[in-house]
């Protein structure tokens, strides 16, 4: 059967989710290495995860700000191990000018006397800033929310994956007492939990990351990870405990009630576009997108079937039943594109608008619409009353979303291989197999791990909440 | 009278608002040039804005984008014109990498082959990108937005004024024929007179642009113009035809209806964060920021009044109201913080917050609450019972935003004097009055008129189109 991408998954795993992504017209590369633009249909869905997880961090007490894009070099150097983690892939400004050259063309002129690095995340500019606003135990907590751009340079830009510039939250919290930040730092990651399966459909392990995967800087860091229909793990999101990494870096002193001058305990945790790219890799499929219906810009496209000439009652039957949907609180559009309807209907299923509605002439005459689920296809196709279509599309919308949420929890519960040395994970990707291992945690001390890791491109994701900290899980991941 | 800031505006205009900011804590200098740190009170204000233009944006068809920070600087050598006027105050990328240097501190390394510049404006790398996007007349017009950062290097930066990074949106249409490119430049700074007016109080004058004030590039420039208390006027947003600029230079071709290729027509059109800068000088006083209702963030505080002991009923009947408010769609808090109540009066004043409503043992004996409103203060102090605040205060609202409005707008008009010759221009201003002038059209082309500008730092603000291109406006400016 020919499908609207090529290659399928199961040809070409990385090819087909370049091939989805472009046929569902998200995102494209731009002329700057690693840069994505994302397109109207891409940045929609951004949109919506900004506006629920917004309201989800400030029912936390958090308030937005927004600090500067630039960062002076002396900032990053404060602090050794954030240095060595990220000062290998940044984008610096040297100068803030543009002169013409010898040739007529344009050089860079005025150096600056400290060059500015572009922000890879803000701890060291925000801490700063924070430094002179707390003083006493009074102004804490203080919590804070950035949404903004950052950028590392990316050797390997994946779209929404991996590129140069992507677009985040980032959460910047600051307690008294390490107990509160360690909360704190754990309670974001429900957030996120809640936000990725909850709106996006996607299952994920919640965890501890081993200390080489930790944040450059942190004491722990936790994240919720989540399976590819490759088998391969992405890491969704993440909170980190920065213990008082940053506060000693940064200088956020405290007087405490006692009188006594204290460091502050900070987190900070993270969301991105990428998790767009896990939406894709979760839930597409060889004819394109599926967009879990909660986050779904567009929920429902109601298509008017229409011969060579419009038949307008035929639209206006389609647009009545939009009003009525609409006034349920359904997100709904009409597709009255001057295209052949064949072209419609892939373009809504290339795009994955959960559900399809369709009326021609004849349905009108009966008051009916033909209702298709995006995420079954022509199986799930029934035709139903206008009154029924009013009443039962918001619930097919929820039914939709649990079916995509278990499918997806079905297969990554199928994928995790309970092994019990690193001899069972060697074996088990020397034989091909896709998914995570569930190993005791004792094969992270084993120096035979190091071999299997890098013969395969493994990392520990995680050790599980659920484990107590008894079991790892390991992966390959993106 | 004491004051709540000083300098007041009388004294010194300048440092007043300086410290207006300060005292509302909306926002402060970053330790990187020109740079701001918008702190919660001011960013809050500035994501209302943000969710009611998009939305209103939106209404006009046209979809959220987002494209690369960084831009080759060999795509702003296309176009000669804009390179002229960026050229000069740019951010610039030469390097993506850090390494040790021979003292063990960071140095920039890996040079790019092409230095990158921060995006001081979209025009070009937005061009270059829907010129691939667009083939046929059936793929216009194309409307898309982005919210985002931009960069300009400021050498004298001001707080919301004028700011090295700020935040935006920045609307880029194309269309098939000039007219419409026309109407839509036309259209939507109507929309931003819209958004100002109706939303933050701030009455506008709409007007063309002269040729000199023109945005780099455009064939006309269409600006809502402002004026502060001190009589300066403020650009509060504009709208550029662009004509055929930078489609020729980006190659934006399109096969018309009958089967010509022709370049199309594009707009494009900018709202930032300086119209937070309006806002304050608009309607601030010598006690602090004055918000207005609308687009407050906080439109009204409850403040229970406490002798020593908290008394628990009294915080109760505050938290009554403000749910009964709630359900009205009023954006309401209590003030239950550990302060002291004349502290948290003045925060509300100096913060700017609409409406301030107090209740202690007495008022919640008699079912009622003292209703004061920012802009006035303490002579429009009332009692209200518990019933009647549910109803008056939503109202209260309103009638604070027109009675805003009107008063700058009497303001305003109070200010703009007519005058019909270059000497009555240099009268004008040399007698240190304050305001617009309103003069033929004429007194452009008068070769006196240079040496005016220069000594009063005066320019044309624009020709408004209720004059018809007969008159023009100029003043002195932020």
């Amino acid at each position: 059967m020919k499908t609207a991408v090529t290659p399928t998954r199961a040809e070409n795993f990385p090819e087909w989710y370049q091939n989805v992504i472009k046929v569902a017209d998200m995102a494209e590369n731009s002329p700057v290495r690693g840069c994505m633009i994302m397109k109207p249909v891409g940045y929609a869905i951004w949109e919506r995860i900004q506006r629920e997880l917004d309201d989800m961090i400030k029912d936390c007490g958090v308030e937005n700000a927004y600090f500067p894009l630039l960062i002076p070099l002396s900032y990053l150097s404060k602090e050794a191990e954030h240095v060595d983690g990220f000062a290998t892939e940044c984008a610096v400004v040297t100068h803030h000018r543009l002169e013409k050259g010898e040739d007529g063309g344009l050089v860079p002129a005025a150096p600056l006397q400290e060059p500015l690095i572009v922000r890879p995340t803000s701890e060291t500019i925000i801490g700063e800033a924070i430094s002179k606003w707390i003083q006493s135990y009074r102004d804490l907590p203080l919590k804070l929310n950035q949404w903004g751009n950052v950028m590392r340079w990316e050797m390997r830009p994946r779209l929404f994956l991996r590129t140069s510039e992507f677009l985040w939250q980032e959460g910047h919290n600051c307690f008294e007492t390490k107990e509160e930040a360690r909360q704190d730092s754990l309670h974001m990651l429900d957030v996120y939990r809640d936000c990725i399966e909850d709106l996006l459909a996607i299952p994920v392990i919640r965890g501890e990351k081993t200390a080489d995967e930790r944040f450059p800087g942190a004491i722990a860091t936790f994240t919720i990870e989540a399976m590819m229909q490759d088998g391969k793990a992405l890491q969704a999101g993440t909170s980190h405990d920065l213990g008082q990494t940053f506060s000693k870096s940064a200088e956020i002193k405290f007087q405490s009630k006692d009188g006594e001058e204290k460091f502050a305990w900070t987190t900070s945790w993270g969301f991105s576009t990428r998790t767009i790219g896990a939406m894709i890799m979760v839930h597409a499929d060889d004819d394109g997108v599926v967009v879990p219906p909660r986050i779904a810009p567009k929920q429902v496209v109601i298509m008017p079937v229409q011969k060579k000439e419009e038949n307008k009652d035929v639209t206006g039957y389609c647009e009545r039943l939009a009003s009525a949907l609409k006034e349920k609180g359904v997100r709904v559009t009409v597709d009255t594109r001057d295209l052949r309807n064949s072209d419609k209907m892939w373009d809504a299923i290339k795009k994955g608008i959960p559900l399809r509605v369709e009326a021609g002439e004849r349905e009108m005459a009966e008051q009916k619409f033909t209702v298709t689920r995006r995420d079954i296809g022509r199986d799930s196709k029934v035709e139903m009353s206008f009154d029924k279509c009013v009443d039962a599309i918001p619930e097919l919308l929820e039914t939709m979303h649990h079916d995509m949420f278990n499918k997806a929890k079905s297969f990554m519960d199928a994928n995790i291989h309970e092994v019990s040395s690193v001899a069972e994970i060697k074996a088990f990707f020397d034989a091909g197999k896709i998914g995570f291992v569930h190993a005791p945690v004792s094969v992270l001390d084993d120096p035979e791990l190091e071999a299997v890791k890098k013969d395969h491109a493994l990392t520990p994701r995680c050790l599980p909440y659920d484990d107590a900290g008894e079991k790892v899980i390991i992966g390959k991941s993106y």
